[in-house]
């Protein structure tokens, strides 16, 4: 379809000159004076950690179609250095209106880069369906409405600054589910959108970079990062173990299948992503990466049967089970684990129940942000000056890539 | 032989719940007040160097087998979440027979890190022919008496408690070449224990891995962590040299063979891992990084030639070359470096003859355990209950795993 | 050709072997006490990733060509090992000269990786062109001559000790190419300078890794490290976004093409590197990574079909337009930049025109130096003793490695 590509040359560089423009302004004009670059001890390494997690794992996690591996560490790495530059623009105009001073430095670089993660995972739920322009239209939508969906978090529902940024898993998952609602189903006979075992071994290569790299993730952002960290190495280990015996128990054959240890070896990070900080018992740590790693396989037999079908979702490389249900796990996990370690300094019941009710209405308030929001993304990256990708299109390199001789062999 | 799975679907799991239960209690019974984690500074981004080794790197590393990428990568990270769990569990037994009060901590994590090394050593040795309920008995097994031997060499051999870890290229080693030799041999016409130029990228790219956070690894459990990680880096880089040199020298046409590549980039660090404390000249290291290349090349040519066929004994990938014999090397090479050091202090003889027997008996020590051990370990493994993999199905993927379309392509 | 292999038996082993004697001999000399290994904070883990960036970034960036997967890699390891040691040497010889004292620390063996860049990046040009033992000299005499170029720029042009080592691009890349012109063109019917898919995906994940630990490698060898690695996040990531931008503006249909993202979107970090300190505002890193990526993109366009063939210059993996241009940008830039810094402080004008002077010399001395230099170099290369590859084994692992199967597949 030839007449499709030179509208491409027009609409991707327009846009991303635009937003690199206004990125451009926004630094020249908003630091007066020289940068606020203040660096709290150790932060540098972590960073590099948290770095590589989200462009080099994520980009080689989410290669696991067998004609799309350009395209998912490519587009994976354009998102995140464009998103990291919005998203020090959405928080500066936050921080305006909040009327707070500007600083810039390592630790706004890292915050934009955890926020970055929501998107990254969205963009998994779309994986192959999406063209450049709509994945760059949603990630700006994404990373200002989580923004705003933070800033309620931490305004009215009290939840602390650097806990708010935890629920990227949880906003990534659920708007990028929304969004996938929108597009079209790709017809059954495609066979584009399988995996071999060469895509999934770059996969696995991926993930476990991922896997290594995700107690620094865990504890960046806080102030005693050794016990998170710690606590989600335990989460990590349990969740691997129990992604291999669940995987063994519920296949065909009882062997493994690869792609429930992509998912359900990083389901015990996400769980404990909410908690690491205020879990003191190593056992409860343990606890939490099993019952991820138990949602996670359980939801991706689950949904992929009952629920998926009905609604017509394709959720192309499995966020909902991989990076949705754990969070709701986690999140859930800790309003008891939260309240059990305040009954110990308070004695007033009705404390005890705002905060409850409290931390149930921020994961109410995000889940619903999310798809509300992801639904109208959806509707609005569908519409035609979008230049939406045929369905027979799909999950091809091909359509948006020079591909020099043939694609990776099938 | 669709008969064999089904069995594999009650034991592979049922076994690694078993296990992750037993840790689980273990975890809530062990630590009745808060985990005592004090922290050593610096000490995470080196165990974050370690962990990326030991799971990636030799992940990767082992993946040299053609149809067998999944697996040796996939089990590796299996072995390695369980064991550390095991690790913690036989440390906890040990210290509650000394009396030693339980600690938890980030130097736990380290330590059970570093132990499972051996393990991932010797399943070099079994690799492709051990099925993963093997593996896994193996796993506890080898834990065990690694850490009994290393028991015998701290409190009666009166080696210092960071170096006992350091036994563990020599245990593993030796520990998985007795347990293979156990195995029955795959048949001469097989060509699936061959690798391919892809599954050797793969492999080098687990190499470099391994070569890069060599240093972190050998200096972790220091005090004085610079100085170690400095001598094992010159080791490093004069073993890599000397691996090319003796490749060309040895091999047919004077070309490289990327298997030298592997194991004798490799074989200087093994063989500095006893010594990089005590070194003070760099030439030393240097010359040491250079013995252990040459003793892993040759080695690598007598015994494919006239040690192994006698034997029976088939060494998948080479671990008796790339850690057993440098290790030996380097233990027999701490004691007269030992030896000098201490002449400078005592003017005692006797005490000196004391020390050179008791690191000589050290090393015996942990020789004679493995293969004695490793002998009975590989005939328990061959019992009929763990279902033992018939010969024509070694070296394969499709056996353990749901391979969606075709093996990596050949 | 089987009559050439034999020859390559003896002379690459040798040639190692002397070198090796070399460097063991210095380290035994020259060290009569023992090493003053002086530790600042923190360099271990930026050594790390400086070491990661070159030995496995660079040798998998390199890793263009289909059926040069091995040699890229395995060479550029290798000379990077050889390269280190002789780096030492030289640094020695220089420090002798000036009746300096010998120290030997992290810091000496920081100082030699940065130096090799200019070695690996001279070895893209001539890429599957050369042999090992035109490798080993190359790297030996580049080496010597940088630091010399270094030590003239030092102390003759007033350029501070850090920065003389950012020049290793702009030396690095006009050696190179000096070099290069010296190799015979291969024949225009060949194909084995392509890339496929799968090499490209290899390359990618080099690609990544370089970017990712850049910010180490500009920063490390400063006192004030965090400004410096901020800077190089933001110039890298505006150069990524450009990267795309272009790609899609300047290819045939407006697709993006991976070649260009690989080199564009390192760009900003060669372009940065003169100045990463002495940067102030945020948005001058940003307009520096838009312009290097912006002469990397339209560069390679104008090199590709103006410039290289009238000269029948080929370099192979694009070091002038990836690494050449963009430092030559970075050099220029970093004059102005320069005297407005110091115009504050200085009120005298002839002052600053020395200061201009001598930014301007060091840039001109270093091109100059190392194009006639690289002439030399690549007239020597080519001379009997060195067995030059005839045109037609250009761009082939198997003339160097035993390929057990078959290459990879194409």
């Amino acid at each position: 379809m030839p007449s499709r590509y030179p509208s491409f040359r027009c609409s991707v560089p327009c846009l991303i000159l635009l937003l690199q423009a206004l990125f451009l302004s926004r630094a020249f004009f908003a630091f007066p004076g020289a940068p606020v670059s203040y660096f709290p001890p150790n932060l540098y390494p972590a960073f590099q950690d948290v770095n590589h997690m989200v462009i080099f794992g994520f980009g080689f996690f989410l290669m696991v179609l067998r004609r799309y591996g350009f395209s998912s560490t490519g587009f994976n790495f354009l998102l995140v250095v464009l998103g990291v530059q919005c998203s020090f623009l959405v928080e500066d105009l936050l921080k305006l209106l909040r009327i707070q001073h500007n600083e810039f430095g390592m630790q706004s670089l890292v915050r934009a880069v955890v926020s970055m993660t929501a998107v990254v995972i969205s963009t998994g739920a779309v994986l192959g369906k999406a063209n450049p322009v709509q994945l760059i239209v949603m990630t700006l939508v994404e990373l200002i409405i989580f923004h705003v969906s933070r800033w309620i978090n931490s305004t009215f529902l009290e939840v602390p600054e650097n806990l708010t940024f935890m629920h990227v898993h949880l906003f990534g998952a659920y708007f990028g589910l929304a969004v996938t609602s929108c597009f079209p189903e790709p017809p059954p006979g495609l066979d584009k959108n399988r995996s071999t075992p060469k895509s999934e071994l770059f996969s696995v290569l991926g993930t476990v970079f991922v896997w290594v790299f995700w107690p620094s993730f865990n504890s960046i952002l806080l102030e005693s990062r050794w016990e998170a960290a710690l606590s989600t190495c335990l989460a990590l280990a349990v969740s691997a173990v129990a992604a291999f015996m669940l995987s063994a128990l519920t296949s065909k054959d009882g062997k493994f299948r690869m792609a429930h240890i992509h998912s359900a070896v990083l389901a015990g990070g996400v769980t404990i992503s909410y908690t690491a900080k205020i879990i003191q018992y190593p056992w409860i740590a343990m606890i939490l990466g099993l019952l991820g790693s138990v949602i996670s396989i359980l939801g991706s037999h689950c949904l992929q049967r009952c629920f998926n079908p009905p609604l017509k979702l394709q959720d192309t490389s499995g966020v909902h089970f991989t990076f949705g249900l754990p969070a709701v796990l986690g999140a859930v996990a800790a309003v008891p684990l939260r309240v059990v370690r305040e009954i110990n300094q308070w004695s007033d019941l009705s404390s005890l129940g705002y905060l409850t009710f409290f931390e149930i209405g921020a994961i109410c308030q995000t889940i619903s942000t999310a798809l509300i929001t992801g639904l109208i993304t959806g509707l609005i990256l569908n519409i035609k000056l979008l230049k939406a990708v045929h369905v027979s299109k799909y999950f091809d390199d091909q359509f948006y890539w020079e591909v020099s001789f043939q694609m990776i062999s099938d």
